[in-house]
């Protein structure tokens, strides 16, 4: 077991990485407010592991909530039924919100979590790679309106972070390709360590090698951990988590929540953003395909769906969070490990960008 | 004019209380969060005074959003509604909110505004008494659902908040009587003078006397300002703000949202509160009979509508945010003028209370 810290002070809580931790008290009993807990986990994981989850609580009042799975249910309505569950089984300010599945789940959980009687607590258990090594660790909470992902949340940071390595096992391989688009993202941004390492051991992770998945969890966690540290609620540098995000969001709204896996997304929106840094002249072409290269042999794809045209796309990305002063900003790269966050550069060059892809 | 401060550190912000502030850009415009503005009101408040308010902000990016008016559309499909025009009009993580009209209004933009992208600036210009010495200050944020009332919400401190005591001149009777119940809270639960200065001047406020309002205003923010700045997210004393809410809120609920105005379930909420506490020997009868007296003065309810037994009382207030490990906590009166907030008391006495009421 690997134990990191997000250093936020009073705010401050760990994240355990390992095997086998999913069924034992200890790293989540300690962390609960009161005696009430309200685990909360969807269609697909529920059958696997909530039993296993819920034993792990024996004594306490645990309630369970079982939601659809899928991007396509991270709404407004799909956060009433968290709420009605809560009322229905009188959950008081003392209780404990547990988040058992993936981003999804744990976005919609947080947010309920950030608003039920003005907050109350909640413990993140991921289960998928993308929720393991991202959406789990920071605080971001929340869910997606028609016209924007993401677009209604709260930043509300958990009392603690457990991955169980083992429930990767039966992750299906989509879902495991989609979570490596952002740890591909970590040693684009700030690791070019990490980043040589993947391209070393991108065939043991997707053979899923216990101790390859582990370090990779690990790393892209130290680094998620220490950018949100130095900024918890984005005034600056944890913008640049979201290389390639503001590209990606634009693809999931486009073709609809559900469509393409957020990681599908970001794979993608990562790609355009390398190529437009390449076009400011930042990148190296050999760059530009060694990031093309890492994302295909990883089974990801390289650029956005057809039909989805410049016009559209600007449409789309027009709603960002990051755009300040009706001026769209984007996450681009200075050089392999170094990226930045910026709203000058020539749109002409963004067109072109949107028109090659 | 007036200007009060609430003292919060980096979240501190001003209250300008008087007359004619609506209309003057000075109020508002430096506490702007960028260009972008989108003031909410309702279809009682808008054609008074939505022009005023929107002439002052002239030059800027004003969109408007006006909602029926009432308890029972402080709801999550409301809120969709602010998030549908915040997403239609393309406003930017740098937009500000402006909550034009009374606590409902209030309290569904402050939480729009907390979840809007994670979080955007917003603005109070309070167009009630209650909203004016209440529910404008303080930042408690949210909405009700149908099983308990103010359930899903969020601490969020607005940037300013403006009184306009002219707008109480087109306020209803009953809206004025209602407010008055919270005006007298303050004196009730920490104010001894400013208690015995109401039950003095009850008959100018009435009549709507300008200067006799203006000082109820200034003496309720001040007080709801300093229990505020002592206890921001209510783990201790700014709980004894809620003196009769949680009898209060099980009468909203259990007559159904917009029956009783929050105010008046208040004032009934208050009576039963102090008929406890008289129950306990920590008033006098003649302490009690003062207090319905003025409550009665002030032409408000002193007790519950017929049919809300004791039971279904018992099983509303279990709902309550002040629950803490299942057992039900009240604020009760210690004397005239200091409110405690206690679990430490005979069940079979609030039954008797109940029953009398």
């Amino acid at each position: 077991m690997k134990a990191l810290q997000v250093d936020l002070g009073a705010r401050s809580y760990p994240i355990y990485v390992g095997a086998g931790l999913l069924g034992e008290a200890r790293w989540l009993v300690p962390y609960l407010a009161g005696r009430q807990v309200l685990i909360i986990s969807n269609d697909v994981v529920a059958p696997l592991y909530l039993e296993r989850a819920r034993a792990a609580l024996e004594g306490l009042a645990v309630d369970t909530l079982v939601l659809p799975d899928g991007e396509v249910y991270k709404t407004l309505e799909t956060l009433e039924r968290v709420f009605d569950a809560l009322l229905e089984h009188r959950h008081g300010r003392d209780t404990t919100l547990v988040a058992l599945g993936g981003g999804v789940v744990g976005d919609l959980a947080g947010f309920a979590a950030a608003t039920y009687q003005r907050g109350v607590a909640f413990i993140q258990m991921p289960t998928t790679l993308l929720a393991q090594v991202d959406s789990s660790v920071g605080g971001k909470t929340g869910v997606n309106h028609p016209l924007g992902k993401n677009m209604i949340g709260a930043f509300h940071q958990p009392r603690c972070v457990v991955a169980d390595t083992d429930t990767l096992r039966t992750l299906d391989d989509r879902q495991l390709r989609a979570g490596l688009a952002e740890v591909i993202k970590y040693g684009l941004i700030r690791d070019r360590q990490f980043l040589d390492w993947i391209e070393a051991n991108l065939a043991r992770i997707l053979e899923r090698d216990t101790e390859a998945l582990a370090y990779a969890i690990e790393q892209s966690c130290r680094n998620k951990a220490e950018v949100v540290a130095g900024d918890e609620r984005e005034s600056g540098s944890r913008a640049l988590l979201n290389l390639g995000h503001t590209f990606g969001h634009a693809i999931e709204t486009g073709v609809g929540y559900g469509e393409w896996l957020h990681g599908e997304a970001v794979a993608a929106g990562t790609c355009m953003a390398a190529d437009l840094s390449q076009r400011l002249g930042w990148l190296s072409v050999r760059d530009l395909q060694r990031i093309t290269h890492l994302m295909g042999r990883a089974g990801l794809p390289i650029g956005p769906p057809p039909g989805l045209g410049p016009e559209r796309f600007l449409e789309l990305m027009a709603v960002d969070k990051k755009v300040k002063a009706g001026r769209l900003r984007l996450v681009l790269l200075r050089r392999l490990g170094e990226a930045v966050v910026t709203g000058d550069f020539d749109p002409a060059l963004l067109r072109r960008t949107l028109e090659a892809a």
